[in-house]
């Protein structure tokens, strides 16, 4: 192949490929890891990773053999089985199942039976898995909390299913914007088929809905026949105060497809996520019980990926069980990072661009109760210009809060994400970024 | 939750789902496995799963060992950079592709640059990339090799595309089906867009396609503008002679997309395959330099699951470096192990059917020459109430090869796995199929 002449190739045009690969939902987040690539040297608040100091010795083998003991045992036998167990093809929902039930009973205070559960390669599958399993008709629409997580916007993309944004206020989504986006929906005779909403420290604005708002949404779903797909990525990462109950954990009238991410808790090394689907489905062949929402999901996983890698699943396996299904709690030092990393941005903004703020009044910032990220308003266009300019001349780098809506929304915004960037790079990266702002609205002063 | 009222559950009806879940293609193997599971006795040639005799002991940690200080070296630092790497998000095309294309150049006969490689979960995640990249007009169909592998049908059902089976002979797909395929498709005012073909020891039938058949297929594809996805799952295992050239090895005007997998050489649970795309795009925004398609795919996959385990890969690549990139050579064994069981079950085929043929001449199997799978033609309707009764009453589990065809065919015939059940049981296994076989027919004899 290395004597290929060119002009002898298959020619592949880009507009025959399918669309979503143009979308900005999708190029938009290559472009920006381009330009975080060219300035390697850049303090970055671009990418929403959690703090990566203590992987360091994270025990593989340990993990895995706990995991192999508690399902195999110590016996004569148990080598081969666990060999199997690990590096052979298993059950399409997963291995840790069980195991992730009682880690739900135990910190989430979910009660689910296991067979409602799906392990999926990280939470992005288990969107990918949801919204597919879910939307069938044409007319149907996925409403998205705005600015949405960029992840659902790709979802929909790849599978052809229109997107109707529904804007959040600093309490998050409100039951009432999302009952107008129905009517709404219903007058051009089409459905809300279902809500996606991080209802804890969101990506990427950092707000959360209060209690009362919660009940009001989940009232509002099981009154229109809406099913909410509930993000919790974020929901163990509370700056400030209890943790926030997740929707599912409210949840009466089986409205709430849960997915959740042991990436931030855990590590996003393994890929590992999950599905709570306990949604009853009348109407299938099986005839004599119900068949549960999660079977059916199970059958778009085989397609998508055939099975979670079982040694990923077993050394969550492994972690889950040494925490004693404390995982959370056991993992408070990765907690206290993040905490500490928001507080400490969100002290550095009030520093260092409060001062700002008496010339500039548009120039204000989420105060996140917890989470990964902080919404950033100000006064110019913040596009992926701005942030060529922002990391080549300032030295920091942030993402376009266009990136996350698909209504021309968001110019004027930025996401900060404060886990990723650590202790004496905060300080740094914000006295970058006012420098960076003040030299953008500097005309504006003249 | 344990105190829900079911009269106060939101209601889904299977009909409102993505009709996909009920399509045989994704409902049949959920039968298939619940009949196995119903009858863990029965000896079983369901399972196209390679033999897990030889997975004990293996050393993940001495793998990632290998692999961590390949990149990161054995300094001071090199702990927490491996623990980084392992455990962080990484890159969304994969952290072993160097490795790769190394192995592909050594084993595989294949010369690529890395940037052509997009590492996925599992071969499964790289049929729904690359047929989701590649479909973009809803006049586009996908040809597929008929019988064909039940994870294209599910792709292409998820996808909504539709399809086209082309019928193979003994000796795999044909140039000329393939075009009387695309003609007849032209004059309905559509477009084949890409083939799906398995050219050695297809899954589920086992024919392979001889070397001219391959050049004159390459030839058509080049000459119509098709695309064709070679899945070379198989390729690895011959049981006699040399190994089939792939179609990527001998593709001089890039017109093949092939997808691999390292679930059968390797281990089935580390869920790592590949996509090798090459294809440069044109008219894509970039403008300078053309896109490569293996660009474009890793959004579509950034999207499906963010990126492949890096902790699975890092494992593989340990595999890679320990065995000097000659990978197939180093795990002979599993090999060898494969090919004696599929010598073995044409043996008992011969020696146990071969007597019944005089009187059903219809009852016939293909003779792989390599691979994991025989199709056996029996004289009679071999559906899932045939393989209820066959597991019930005989004790063994087979494949009804119409779960893998979209037409309406292959009633007649069975899939058999060779790979999976072990020396005694191959033997045993027949003998009970050719019980299973004689009373199927016996009305028939009177």
């Amino acid at each position: 192949m290395s004597k290929m002449r060119t002009d002898c190739e298959l020619r592949l045009s880009a507009e025959e490929l399918h669309h979503s690969i143009t979308d900005p939902a999708l190029s938009g987040i290559t472009l920006l890891n381009e330009i975080a690539a060219r300035y390697p040297a850049a303090i970055s608040f671009a990418p929403g990773w959690p703090p990566d100091d203590d992987y360091r010795g994270t025990d593989v083998e340990r993990y895995l053999r706990i995991f192999t003991e508690h399902v195999c045992g110590r016996g004569p036998d148990s080598d081969s089985a666990s060999g199997r167990l690990l590096f052979q093809y298993g059950p399409t929902a997963g291995i840790v199942r069980d195991l992730v039930t009682r880690w739900l009973a135990e910190e989430q205070n979910i009660a689910v039976d296991p067979a409602a559960i799906v392990m999926t390669v990280g939470c992005q599958e288990a969107l990918a898995i949801t919204v597919r399993t879910l939307f069938a008709e044409k007319d149907d629409v996925l409403l998205v909390q705005a600015p949405s997580y960029f992840g659902i916007l790709g979802v929909a993309r790849i599978l052809d299913i229109d997107l109707m944004p529904v804007s959040e206020g600093p309490h998050g989504l409100t039951a009432e914007a999302v009952r107008q986006a129905i009517v709404q929906l219903r007058q051009a005779g089409r459905r809300a088929r279902a809500l996606y909403v991080i209802p804890s420290y969101a990506n990427p604005s950092g707000h959360s809905m209060e209690v009362a708002a919660r009940e009001a949404l989940l009232e509002l779903a099981y009154e229109q026949g809406l099913v909410l797909i509930e993000d919790n990525a974020y929901g163990s990462f509370a700056r400030t105060g209890p943790q926030l109950p997740t929707l599912k954990s409210m949840d009466r009238t089986r409205v709430v497809v849960h997915v959740g991410s042991f990436s931030k808790i855990a590590a996003p090394g393994l890929r590992v996520g999950f599905i709570i689907a306990d949604q009853r489905i009348t109407g299938t062949a099986a005839g004599d019980s119900p068949a549960m929402l999660a079977g059916e999901m199970a059958k778009i996983k085989s397609v998508l990926s055939v099975n979670t890698s079982p040694i990923c699943q077993a050394i969550l396996g492994g972690m889950l069980i040494e925490a004693r299904f404390r995982l959370t709690e056991h993992y408070q030092a990765r907690r206290s990072a993040a905490a500490d990393r928001l507080t400490a941005m969100l002290d550095a903004l009030n520093r260092l661009l409060g001062p700002l703020r008496t010339q500039f009044p548009e120039l204000s910032w989420s105060q996140p109760g917890g989470g990964f990220f902080v919404q950033l308003n100000v006064p110019f266009v913040a596009d992926l210009a701005a942030l060529t300019d922002s990391a080549q001349n300032f030295g920091v780098l942030w993402c376009p809060m266009s990136l996350f809506r698909t209504d021309g929304g968001g110019t004027r915004q930025i996401r900060l994400a404060s886990s990723y960037a650590s202790g004496d790079d905060v300080e740094r990266g914000i006295t970058r970024l006012a420098h960076f702002i003040e030299h953008r609205t500097a005309p504006a002063r003249r």
